[in-house]
């Protein structure tokens, strides 16, 4: 199985798929090719929250606004799953992720150096689909094994901000707005234990678990599938109702 | 076979996916993800229209406003197909007609009980979707053999509006706009019979048979994909040049 | 393999899908279904550039302003591959560019002619989608067997404008503008070999191998991965940044 995610909209993605057809007969399952253009953060935000869900793959990632530049191009072993795309630092929230579910293993890093791409503008379907579709064939265990892969310590990392949880306020911030305007924070959920309802900035909101727990319109905080505190509006746009954006600060007291 | 139909945008539905092919090496086919949000009635009438032409199969529909609060699972058969989706009437339409077509067969409702979701807010991945795979492979015929699966006559139910076919005048209603503006009623076709134009609300306006018979921006009245009464501009959006949104009343004469 | 490229939105693919898997086990594979309605021009060039990294396949395209109307359905043989759609000329640029990569072989077109259908606005469904499922059972060598498939050689065809190549400037127009906001030209590659930057229209702007070369936010020229010029901005639309839309005429010097 081979999961593909991307900035690409279409038809682009066609064309990674047919590079990869050209080489294995995986199932292919996309994961999203609508994310933000070349926002490497959300992203990798995502990955680390779907991948999980998905059994053994190789995970194709090209979020890449520096295609076609010297950064190189990277796999990583996470246990059973392998994650192909460029050293910008998305492909390893999820590889950590995937890890530490996998009997807490370690990340292997990987440069993956392959021949003179046809392209310097669409790395996707000259580097990286490939290489995703012969780690494939390879294996997850056995593709380091070959010539043009070669360990590497020295790459892009990427964290997400961690939230300052003082004695009454939390102080996080927005990491991403989801599809239905759902504004996810970095605040983790236990922090609604037993409250009935929080202040979020200057506006005093209700906990519920569900969305349909206050009426339609309504604003609620919630945890949301991702285990964060999320801000929401029952069958509408939290973003909007609380006026928040991606990078945002958020205090909850 | 199973079919995922969503209001979900991205990347939710992948994490479905995954859940499910931890479970099942079944195809998995996309109908639509970008469902109006909490649609339920649009929802209901896509699913009728399309699921009467895939070969038997499990589907899943989470159109879901109810995420979370007391609503059941369930799982609908119809002749060899399955439905699994929450209690609020989205799975019915489709499910007669699909029971409809299938030597006329009655159509018997279940409820899926399971264990705690992980979230109270995305029942897709940790309900339903572990539901549908399962389903599949314990097969549409056995599924309700089950201990978690229980028949019921209590369910939310969905109709859609009935016309009001009077002598000179019918009266019905936007059900849904398509993706290309094309404004689909609820009045049968064969109301176009031997007409060449028709009184659609205010405006007078041609019969056609297909699109391009009247010139590029023009009006026309047509019988849709669907069997209904449908209002369109040629290579342009019919529901803007007649005005009309769904759940407007139309009254063609 | 079949591929699907429509400009249907959803949910209307997966009518077909259902239609085709009704016919066959065949790898379905999406190219895109949010071509510019009715556009022919458009998805023929996306498909030229898409489908030759696709493995052999019956490639069904279906972007149709005709629907209804005489226009013939086609199914066009391009070595190992065979494209199926109305015709408008659709298919002809991407036929030719797959007969020429396989040993430059000669493309051969037929009209394939199908019971009545059971729509006369969504042929997708019912004329295309069982056709190219048929010709994908049939085998791209044998399908033209069938007494409902006559060879022909009156089809609309198309072709792409011819840039005009000056001694001191290229004059050519944007072909089509991707998800990126990149504007296509039909300029030659080659026509930035060895230069720093070029003159595009009324502005002067660098040439560069990768869009990160020059800053975020900064205009380039690049040549795209379709191999002609393209005109961009780092992290940013090309198409608003030099004020060019699809049909405009560029002139490079």
């Amino acid at each position: 199985m081979i999961t593909l995610s991307s900035d690409f909209g279409t038809p682009y993605p066609a064309a990674m798929k047919g590079v990869m057809l050209q080489r294995t007969d995986a199932r292919l399952v996309d994961v999203a090719h609508d994310f933000p253009r070349q926002d490497v953060r959300t992203a990798a935000f995502w990955l680390r929250e779907v991948l999980p869900y998905v059994p053994p793959a190789v995970h194709l990632v090209v979020v890449d606004p520096g295609v076609g530049t010297e950064r190189a191009a990277l796999a990583v072993r996470a246990g059973d799953h392998a994650l192909v795309g460029p050293d910008n630092g998305v492909l390893l929230p999820a590889a950590r992720e995937l890890a530490e579910r996998d009997d807490a293993t370690e990340i292997e890093v990987f440069e993956v150096e392959y021949a003179d791409p046809e392209s310097s503008t669409f790395h996707g379907r000259d580097v990286f689909a490939p290489a995703a579709a012969e780690i494939h064939e390879e294996g997850v265990e056995n593709f380091h094994e070959r010539d043009d892969v070669v360990a590497t310590d020295e790459y892009e990392d990427l964290h997400f901000p961690e939230p300052e949880l003082r004695e009454n306020t939390a102080v996080g911030e927005i990491l991403v707005v989801d599809d239905f305007g759902n504004a996810v924070t970095n605040l983790p959920g236990n922090l609604l234990d037993g409250r009935e309802s929080v202040q979020v900035n200057d506006a005093q909101a209700p906990v519920a678990r569900a969305y349909a727990e206050v009426a339609p319109g309504e604003r609620l905080v919630t945890v949301g599938s991702h285990g964060n505190v999320e801000l929401a509006v029952n069958r509408g746009r939290g973003d909007e109702a609380f006026g928040l954006a991606v990078g945002d600060e958020v205090r909850v007291a």
